[in-house]
């Protein structure tokens, strides 16, 4: 069998780190508590590769260690936003270190929600409330600037009417038919590169993007809004996110159709008027599409 | 090697049915529409064995047609709640079968919430709200009543102080420390009984019950509760669910004791005062207890 | 609104543990090393419930104790298999404290694999190899004697014939067709009681009754065996393992019937004969059934 | 609030298709059955954007169509690898619809394992056996040639010993202990690159990869082969792979560390000699490379 030839092989990238670093930072003022429960993924590039050529671990900054500096960075800058100890440990690793190529972080926060009653909010109690996950990623290079992209995801919504989809291509393997009306129903995917790192409110801008989504999906209050598919529904909030939020450059939006059927009860004798519908787990359909900002658009 | 002896064995138990059935009921009231998604297994046990014992099939309802009843009750009957339908298909296949002993019918409802604005709902989009996960089963034998049991779980809550842990036995596998102030975090189950099957408000009493768990748990909104053991803390809210919902007998809660615990950064040249925690994925803690009315207390 | 009511509620029953404690046990016997990888969860129940009364904690045993006692016992005991081990700790908490009324313990290991090559296993190395799920577990009263069950899930087997489904019932709500030949496919549960706990060879009888299920299913290696119902298959093999396996008194299986049915292709002008199936996610079949020695026939 | 304004906004990528599509296909010769099952996730990026600009579906190919073509795909062709038939998919999407400009897909495969007895084969029996999870991903541009790469993912493998980690760097944030001896624990994933796409034996290239991997994780079965880190583990067996398989161009690893740890028991007065460990859930290191053929070294 053939050997290993060193000779004949190079690199295309290399990278390591920690991956679901936990922590729930609490910022105690008096009796008032609020908190911020994060997990992060948390990743390097070396300047060398000598630990994969030779064996040789000097220049490695353990996974251990990594660890520990997203708690320290958690303890001395303050957790305000995901978005920010992202940045703060992105800076930390690059001005640290000579050797440190490039960083990159991504975070998930813990959807969680202060108990609330008639509008008075608990001192220092949560319920978690996972309507929508929001999460972010940060990369920086040595000598670069950090890009900073933002994310939803997990937000399922469902509309019973104003749906539809008609006027598509038949072809040979083609047995579906037109609708005028269905049920939609999604699990929004959106993230989101933003074109400044400082003076931005992370968590306004994070807030508009999913509450844009949500309107465009749901429409006006008392008669909804009619989707003639989801491609274009997606491309109405994106365009609508682009106009709200200056601070955003470019938004990717997945959007999987999950389905619903009205069940066929006919050769049981009886005349279901979409009233008992199926949903369907799989397969489900996955419209996708990323729009930025024209160039001379730019902020 | 042995074979098989059918003289010398007897059954214990037998049953079958179909698991998760789904059904999105849509009630559609003008522009106005309601909906309730839910997942179902049903379970029946017959009279006779001889499908088991000779294959002979001539007495089994299919599984595919349990799935059938439970879309055909749907559309027959509606659907007010988990607990109604359960009952209802209950009640159809001992009513239309002389042959089924008894049916058994297990509900989780998906926690979908209406879209509002300022208080005002959406007339007919929704958001996928996972805070508690509402659940139901109903028992019924043959010219029996049937037994309801309603439930919570998934329900996560956190505080981050009014919670210690003292006075504990030790012995010498003990390594714990004593604590005044903790945080406690946990994800309850809670399951009930009712008393009564008809004219009971099955929306309401879920509802009482869920927010009666969520009040022992957070205390007062300005300063909270002292829990001194989850099980103390379990145990309150037991009794009080009780005193609240006439219509509950017996209720049992498991609330898993999910640890966080402070990060020592002392190592690190840093003093961490309960700022920076780390949540323990396992083990957790596991404490549980069912508590009823006293006989001579039932309604 | 009602206040709680102590003097009207009593206990059913209390317990307490934790749960996912786990443990890697190494037996290093020169360079040839042996490993038991487990996850258990423990439940104590004690004489007094003071703690959930009056939150009086001196006769808690800490759940973080019980964490340790695992470990510890593991240490002190070594681990052969999962049953003797929660044999093990069932006794510890039995005999070390006398205001432990109950012990249960439950256990599940993974399925690590030793890497072999022609038959040569390797020292140190292994692969997870998830067939089939052991577990077990072990409760015991005060003054008791323990009882034993082991048991097997997730074993997934298929078989894509000689299985069939004729001669069942139909009515108003029937629309399922006779099958002969179909595919069938389940993903295993099964627990057994074992009628001593001592001399037991729980690795040889584990891995007796997992291959008599996976023998009776499949039928002889060159044709198979004719499966007229899942309830029949079920049975079969349970009257095996009790003649097979003399230290097992009772045994209960679930076997769920997970669909695969024929894709229709005639409307895109295809003939499919049962080449191209589509596997149903839900909802699932679900047979179970206990079966047990005759009391005259027990050993 | 702001409006929509699409002259400022512009397309980076569009893309639509089904997920989740799932096949069983059998290959019936005589009494012998051969199956392949696979779950499939097709994605077409089409020529005009008009349904994401005004709603205009015309272009469509429903992606209910997409799962009829994968389908009859497989009826028509037959499945002889995963990776042949997500060919045949992109074919068929490329050349018959012109305004087609993107085919992408992906499967896994479910690892079903056919039941053997002292070497013999069962004629149409199988067990879910998994190991490892095979899966690929084809892309094919119109007037180009398909990429194929293939893949291994949740295979997980562990050593006792024959690890260690020593010589690493230090600063403030580091409590990491060197040590020389210890438990490697990785859940592997490769992906891989082929250099052609006819005539090439899928099936002898995936085990062939996946092989090398286990044995340079494992090294000699009398006595290991000493590890100083992932990350040169993982190079290694990237170095034999693409010494042993012409047919691959380019090949990422990503070795998660899991990480076990001895328990202390000194404070319960035992000595725990690297006997008894635990399983860290996370965090858990993340060690990654990418390596290919040398230009001048390409076949």
């Amino acid at each position: 069998m053939a050997t290993a030839s060193y000779q004949n092989v190079e690199f295309v990238r290399t990278g390591y780190g920690k991956n679901a670093v936990k922590v729930l930072f609490i910022r105690r003022q008096g009796s008032h508590h609020d908190i911020i429960e994060l997990k992060a993924d948390v990743e390097l590039t070396l300047k060398s590769r000598k630990d994969y050529l030779t064996g040789d671990n000097s220049d490695i900054i353990p996974t251990d260690t990594i660890k520990n500096t997203v708690h320290a960075m958690a303890k001395i800058k303050g957790v305000k936003t995901i978005e920010q100890l992202s940045l703060d440990i992105c800076h930390h690793f690059l001005t640290s270190f000579s050797h440190v190529l490039s960083a990159k972080v991504s975070m998930e926060e813990a959807p969680w929600r202060r108990l609330e009653k008639n509008g008075v909010g608990h001192a220092h109690a949560f319920i978690l409330s996972p309507e929508a996950c929001r999460f972010c990623d940060v990369e920086q290079n040595v000598n670069g600037t950090p890009v900073v992209h933002s994310g939803v995801k997990n937000m399922k919504v469902l509309k019973t009417t104003q749906s539809g989809f008609t006027g598509f291509l038949r072809d040979r393997f083609t047995t579906l038919q037109e609708t005028k009306d269905r049920c939609f129903c999604t699990s929004v995917y959106a993230r989101w590169r933003y074109n400044k790192t400082q003076d931005v409110n992370f968590d306004a801008a994070w807030k508009c993007v999913k509450d844009t989504i949500i309107e465009k999906f749901a429409g006006p209050y008392d008669r909804g809004e009619f989707s003639p598919s989801v491609q274009k529904t997606l491309y109405e909030s994106q365009v609508l996110v682009l106009a709200r939020v200056p601070e955003v450059d470019e938004i990717e939006i997945i959007m999987p159709n999950q389905h619903y059927f009205t069940i066929d009860m006919t050769k049981m004798g009886l005349v279901n008027k979409d009233e008992v519908l199926l949903a369907l787990d799989n397969p489900s359909g996955n419209i996708t599409g990323t729009v930025c900002r024209k160039q001379r658009a730019r902020l």
